[in-house]
């Protein structure tokens, strides 16, 4: 997997769970995700199910709009 | 698959597709999926990949924000 999507969802995921002061483990644990498969995710590596995206927002306490709204703002920092 | 927020995904996929005037196949075409796939994502049968998401919402010339975000109001909607 090298899609640059995945690896900015990843890195969006990991700052915002590093905001909410989780440590990776709690996350995955919250999201009923197992822990190495998590760091995948964050690193950008894995191309997850659209049901993982829905469990990752409801244990952010996000909409998974509020996500990629993140992922866009991001990107758009980027190309100023 | 039985998870509400693949069937509303697929349900606003679908409008969202309508209203750019496009038939389901030429809607698969553009998103480069296969389209007796694309049948089974608007009838939230398939849990796709978050590449899936981008390429699909590519083809609508949007952001996935929107689509997530479009979802978030239908529902909201229906619980007024």
């Amino acid at each position: 997997m090298n899609d640059i999507n995945l690896i900015e969802f990843g890195r969006v995921v990991r700052q915002l769970r590093k905001e909410k002061g989780l440590s990776q483990e709690a996350f995955a644990d919250l999201a009923g995700v197992d822990r190495g498969y998590m760091g995948n995710i964050e690193r950008g590596k894995s191309n997850i199910t659209l049901s993982k995206v829905f469990q990752i927002s409801a244990a952010l306490q996000l909409e998974p709009a509020q996500i990629f709204h993140r992922m866009k703002s991001e990107r758009d920092l980027g190309t100023e």
